[in-house]
C-alpha cells in the first residue's frame, strides 16, 4: 500500500498555501469525474472496465512465448516502450537478462542506432526469437525500421510462415501495421485509441512483454484498480494523489523549476524514464512546465549529489522509497577493519540503504531541497500497478492546474517535421 | 578530430558578448596555465607526464586479467566509475556483455542495492572472476560494502592465496586500501592525489578497466594530448573548449540554468552520466551552477522531446554528434510500403540518425532552445581521449567563471555525516 509523506516540505510549504488551490483541485477533478472535456481518458477508467477476454488472452500467448522462444525482442519507443521496460526492471532487475530468466528480453527500435541493431541481430544468431511490435501507428520511424531488420532476419530463417508465427503486433485499430498484420496473419493485440501512448502501459502495449517476463499481470491490474479507488474521491482532504499533484504546482509558481524522482534501487531506472515522458510531455507546452530529472541514489548522490545540496535552490525531489528488497545480505566484518566499516557488522545491506535515504532527505531538506516521500513496502505487481495510477493521475490534474491540455504532444512534430523534409519524403 | 559548430547559437549570443567575457576567460586560464592557484591539477597535464611504465603495467595486467577469467567485476562510485563506465560502453557498446567479448564486465559498489550483490553473486558461480576495486580511500561505504562481499566469495571459492591472484586495487598512496593491499599481497594501482576523483578516467581508475575491455589505452591518452596542445593556448580567438565555457556562462547569465547533455547513440549514456558528475560537482555550489541534464536521442525525443520544444525557455543544449558508427545497414524495401518508409530504401540507418540529428538542431532552435555542436568522425580511442580532456579543461575553466573551486565538493559530506549518525558510527 501506498504512502506519501509530506513531512518533508512543511518548511516550504504550509496547509493554508494547499487549502488556497483546493478550488482549482476540485475544477481538474471535474474534467475527469464530472462533464468530461477530454477525449483521451480511457486510462482513467481501465483498471475496472478491462476486457477479462483479453487478459486471458495476453496470459496464453505469454505462455506460449516463454515456451517457444530464447529471446523476446521488443519494438516500440517512447509510450511504447518505457512502461514495459519500467514494469520487468522494477518486477524483476536491470539485469534481468543475466538473471535464470526466460527468455531473454531486449529493446529494440527506440533509437536510429545502426550499431544497436547489427549487434542484436548477431546476437540473435541461431536463437529461437519471437517479435513483439508496439506502435500505435505502425509508421513510427524507429520501430518501423527496426521491425524491417526482424521481420527479413525472421523470413531469412523461417520462411513466411514460420515468421507469422513469431511475430506479435499490438497496434491501433484501424492502424497501417494492423492492416499489415490482418493481410498476413500475425497475432495482434488493440491499443484502446482513446489511451495515448504514454499512459497505455497497462494496456497489451506494456502487458505482453510483463506477462512474458513471468509476473502476474491481473495483480497489476489489481493494484492499479485499488489506486483508482483512492484517487478518484474529491475530499476536504485532499487524497495523495490531488496532493502531490498540488504540492508540486505550488513548487513551481516559488520558482522550483526542476523535480528530481528519485529511486534507491536500479532497478528503478526505468521506472524514473516513464515518469520523465509522462511528465514532461503532459506538462511541457505553452511555455510552461516543470523539468523532469530523475536520478538513482546512492550512485548519483556521488554525482548530481553536490548540485542538489549546494547549488541554485530551485529544484524539488520526489523519492519513491520501496521498504524491501526482494533479497538481503548481512554485513560480516571486514579484515583488521580496514574499511572502518566493522561497525556495520551484523546490520543488512537494505538497512544501510535505508539510513542513507532518511540521511538524504534530511540532508537535503536542511540544504534548502524540499522532498515528498512516496512509501511502499515492496518490488510486488500491485505496487507497481499503483504507482503507475498514482502517477497518471497526478500527472493529468498537474496539466490542468497549469493550464495545458495534458493529453496533446504538438511539439514533437517539429523535428519530424524537419526531418521529414531533409530525408526527402514526399508532401513535405 | 573535434570540431565545434556554434552556429546555432548565433541567434542567443553574438561575437560581442563573447569577447566581452575575454578577460574572465584569461583570469581563469592564468590560474592553471600562469600562478596555479589549484592543488588538484594533477589532470592538467597527464596526459604528457604519463609514467610510461605505469601504462605497460596496466596492459599487461589486462591480458593476465582477459586469459584469467569470464567476468571482471569492476567496484567503484562516482569518479571510480563513471568514467570506466563511459569508456567501455562508448569504445564499445551498452550491450557490451551481449558481445562476444571476453571477459564480460560487470560494476557494482556504487550503490546500496542487496538484490544486485545477490543477483550478480549468483551469475558468478562457477565462473572464473577477477575483481577491481577503485576507491581513492578505501572507506567509502557503496564499495566498501560491495568488496567485503566479492572478497569473501572468492576466498571461500579459492583460499586466501587464490583470491589474491584475482584482486586489484586502484587508490590512493597511503589510503586504508593501499594498506590492506600491500599486507594481503594484491596487485595494485596507484591514482595521483593530485587527480580528483571525478578527473582520473585518465589514471589507472579508467585505464585499467578499459585495456580489461580491449581498447588501445595508448591511442586514449594520445587523443587527450592532442587536446591538451590545442586547448592550454589563449589567444584572441578563443580556442573551442574556451568558447564553449564562455557561451555556457552566457546562457547561465541569460537564465538558462540547465544544460542537456544530447547523444544519438545509446553506447554514449554513460559518456552524458560521466559528464553530468564532472559539470554538477564541480559547478554546483554556493547557490550557482548549471543543472546537467542528459538525453539520448532519438529515444528521449520520444519523452522529453516536447517540453525541450515548447517548455519553459530556460533550457540550452550541448550535442555530441559522432558522425560514424562502427556499423551501418541498408534499409529495405517494407511489405506494400505499410509503414510509409519505402522512400528510405536504399539508405543506411545512420543516415537517417544523421538527418533527425540536422532536423532537431533546427527545431530546438527555432522553438527557442539554442544548440552547440560537437562533431567527430567516429568511436575511435582517441576522440574518447579528445573529449575526455576537453570537458575536463571546460569544467575547470567554466567553475572559475561562476567564481567557484572546480576541484572541492563540500556538499557530498551533508548526508555521509547524517547517514554516520543514522548507523551508530561512533564521533557522530
Amino acid at each position: 500500500m501506498l504512502s506519501v509523506d509530506f513531512s518533508f516540505i512543511e518548511e516550504f510549504i504550509n496547509n493554508e498555501q494547499i487549502k488556497s488551490i483546493h478550488g482549482e483541485i476540485f475544477k481538474a477533478h471535474e474534467k475527469f469525474h464530472g462533464n468530461k472535456v477530454f477525449e483521451a481518458i480511457g486510462w482513467l477508467n481501465l483498471p475496472k472496465e478491462y476486457d477479462k477476454k483479453i487478459i486471458e488472452k495476453i496470459i496464453n500467448e505469454a505462455k506460449a512465448i516463454r515456451k517457444n522462444c530464447d529471446i523476446f525482442i521488443i519494438i516500440g519507443v517512447g509510450g511504447s516502450y518505457l512502461g514495459a521496460r519500467a514494469a520487468i526492471e522494477f518486477l524483476h532487475s536491470g539485469n534481468y537478462n543475466i538473471l535464470e530468466n526466460t527468455p531473454k528480453i531486449l529493446f529494440i527500435g527506440n533509437n536510429i542506432s545502426s550499431d544497436e541493431l547489427f549487434e542484436i541481430m548477431q546476437f540473435c544468431k541461431n536463437k529461437r526469437i519471437c517479435v513483439n511490435i508496439i506502435s500505435k501507428s505502425g509508421t513510427t520511424i524507429e520501430p518501423a525500421i527496426a521491425f524491417g531488420f526482424f521481420k527479413n532476419f525472421l523470413e531469412n530463417i523461417h520462411g513466411k510462415d514460420g515468421a507469422r508465427e513469431r511475430i506479435y503486433c499490438t497496434t491501433d485499430l484501424g492502424s497501417n501495421l494492423e492492416k499489415l498484420a490482418h493481410k498476413m496473419g500475425y497475432k495482434t493485440f488493440i491499443i484502446p485509441k482513446n489511451v495515448g501512448g504514454r499512459y497505455s502501459v497497462l494496456t497489451a502495449a506494456g502487458l505482453l512483454p510483463v506477462a512474458v517476463s513471468g509476473a502476474n499481470i491481473k495483480k497489476i491490474i489489481a493494484g492499479a484498480l485499488n489506486a483508482l479507488n483512492f484517487y478518484s474521491i474529491f475530499g476536504k482532504n485532499l487524497n495523495n494523489c490531488y496532493k502531490y499533484a498540488a504540492v508540486r504546482n505550488l513548487f513551481y509558481r516559488q520558482g522550483k523549476i526542476t523535480e528530481i524522482m528519485v529511486g534507491y534501487h536500479p532497478k528503478m531506472h526505468y521506472f524514473t524514464e516513464w515518469w520523465k515522458q509522462l511528465f514532461g510531455e503532459s506538462e511541457g507546452k505553452d511555455g510552461k512546465g516543470i523539468f523532469p530529472a530523475s536520478a538513482i541514489f546512492s550512485t548519483d548522490l556521488h554525482s548530481i549529489g553536490q548540485y542538489i545540496q549546494q547549488g541554485p535552490k530551485n529544484l524539488f525531489e520526489t523519492v519513491i522509497n520501496i521498504k524491501k528488497p526482494n533479497h538481503d545480505l548481512i554485513i560480516n566484518n571486514s579484515q583488521n577493519d580496514f574499511d572502518n566499516l566493522n561497525y556495520l557488522c551484523g546490520k543488512t545491506v537494505n538497512f544501510v540503504n535505508q539510513k542513507a535515504l532518511e540521511a538524504t532527505l534530511l540532508a537535503h531538506t536542511n540544504g534548502g531541497v524540499p522532498n515528498i516521500v512516496l512509501n511502499l513496502d515492496s518490488f510486488s505487481e500491485e505496487n507497481f500497478g499503483h504507482l503507475v495510477y498514482f502517477f497518471e493521475k497526478a500527472c493529468a490534474i498537474s496539466a490542468c492546474l497549469l493550464g495545458v491540455n495534458p493529453f496533446d504532444q504538438p511539439g514533437v512534430e517539429n523535428y519530424k517535421k524537419e526531418m521529414f523534409k531533409l530525408l526527402g519524403k514526399s508532401n513535405f
